[in-house]
């Protein structure tokens, strides 16, 4: 059975999500948690039932928002310390956490170790398209300044990960840039342009609106761009709701007519960009699986964190990123 | 009488929105145009009562959109090429173009001149946000690989720009970065962080949603994580609109309320999105003005393009931008 360690402690708003979910997805799922944190709060939000459905694994510290990355190493009872160590010692294949984000990747790429050929993990995030695929961007923050030889790796990961994961067979890589002619880009994604050339699944540059679209699959940058390029959508969108509701409070047709868009329209256009939805953001290039959520995770985005982690230990991910990276060496 | 040279060729759609943008704009402002272009078929688009109203300089050649922006300096009889020597030679005060951006960029850079303290120039442009006041961003594309002081600069052009064009007293000025906290950043902004506490208005660093919420007036970044940022901004939107048209086609009542909604809510959201309300993006930093607009303008982005021309001309920002960066040499 697959076994999937899980920080309850970590996130925004305690354990009570983090387990809430974890019985949701043990509802559908078969497999066995590894919860990591306070015992005694652990069991508190347990459902009886569930008991013996799971495995708990004490942790006494919890790294907070507020704390520097770089003490994550030293903080060796928290429960993300103690979380990823299982996935080190080969006793789960996948950690989730819904906590501090840096710390998470820190401690997965320096204790799990990397993928041959990856010289920097990257976070990658599935960002909603008008056609019905989803399109992958990465990285979104782990690396802020990047190489050439970086992006090209992401764009490696982009293509495995689209191809095992989203069911792609001939996924479109991407590489985002000021326009998408050839000659379009900085020093950086110029170069990088030509190390990706090397990937079958290499289209060229893309511009910001091809993220949504479906032009592509996959969409490479580096983590300080794609990491306000994120920001930024989520902007975007809330700003666009918060500029509708203020309209529509001002006429009553438009009142009327926005209770009649609610359900079909609004409901559904929420969902498809509801993060939960989705559950977290894979760390790829790390050799295992860490799967990394909102801060503010609610139960549903923590089942689907889950899935995501089953389903990439299910995979052939971390294989096909080693194929076809020593492929092109 | 301000003298505004416009060139007449450049956009999409030819001579005809670009004149009619004009002569609209003759009708609420007193200033003389100075068309440049195809004196035949100017003459062919302007109703008679305007004919002594513009000034017409012949100019035979048009840079296309296809064309390399390096090219620009050797086409001496391109209608761009001729309207910025205009200002080059103090017979107008501004440049207003929707042709070749690039072009039009180089032309202004190279022919008109830098300010003084002002190693490259940067377009800027205004960003709508859920509050009254809009937020200027800067570089959106004319910079693509910048150093520190070009992003310090380009603080100092928006900090001035948002005192003399937005009538801000005290604008507040936020570095862009894929995080709030002083600590976050690239090599790039972490070096210019330092050099921008040296500015008045600095708050220090803010996230890509910040530029939608009001909490500063100026976003500096590079032009390569500009022109991303807005054509990312333009793509969220656009996708927002398709996906609720994709749902509103599925349901009746939907239909219904979206028709209850379509002036007061769509229509006034329109007019908040829309560039053409905004005019073009100032290239900020030479040694008079040119304002960029929209390949694509209709007459009235030409009509308010011609509205910002006038209004800088008539303001002291290079003056405040001199100023700014002389005190803190």
């Amino acid at each position: 059975m697959i076994k999937i360690a899980i920080d309850a402690m970590g996130g925004d708003f305690g354990p009570e999500p983090i387990i809430e979910g974890v019985v949701q997805a043990l509802e559908t799922e078969k497999f066995l948690p590894i919860l990591v944190g306070n015992t005694e709060e652990i069991r508190s939000f347990l459902p009886p039932y569930y008991a013996d459905k799971v495995e708990i694994v004490e942790a006494s510290d919890v790294i907070s928002m507020s704390d520097q990355a770089t003490d994550a190493l030293k903080r060796k009872e928290s429960s993300i310390y103690k979380a990823v160590e299982l996935v080190r010692e080969k006793e789960a294949s996948a950690v989730v956490s819904a906590g501090h984000s840096g710390a998470t990747m820190t401690l997965a790429t320096l204790r799990i170790g990397r993928l041959p050929h990856i010289s920097k993990p990257a976070l990658a995030t599935l960002m909603p398209s008008v056609v019905s695929t989803k399109t992958l961007v990465l990285d979104v923050g782990a690396v802020t300044d990047c190489t050439p030889q970086n992006l090209y790796e992401f764009g490696a990961m982009g293509e495995a990960y689209a191809q095992q994961i989203l069911g792609i067979a001939s996924p479109k890589v991407g590489l985002l840039s000021n326009g998408s002619e050839d000659s379009k880009g900085n020093t950086l994604t110029k170069a990088a342009f030509k190390l990706l050339q090397g990937l079958k699944g290499f289209v060229g540059n893309v511009e910001g609106r091809d993220i949504f679209n479906g032009n592509v699959n996959v969409v490479v940058c580096d983590g300080f761009t794609g990491n306000i390029l994120l920001k930024t959508s989520e902007g975007v969108v809330s700003t666009i709701f918060t500029l509708m509701r203020q309209h529509i409070r001002k006429s009553l047709p438009a009142k009327i007519g926005a209770l009649m868009m609610k359900r079909k329209v609004f409901g559904n256009m929420k969902k498809q960009v509801d993060y939960a939805e989705y559950g977290g953001a894979p760390l790829l290039g790390i050799n295992g699986c860490a799967i990394i959520s909102h801060g503010s995770s609610n139960a549903k985005a923590i089942k689907n964190a889950i899935f995501q982690a089953i389903r990439y230990t299910e995979s052939d991910v971390n294989k096909t990123i080693e194929i076809l990276l020593s492929d092109n060496k």
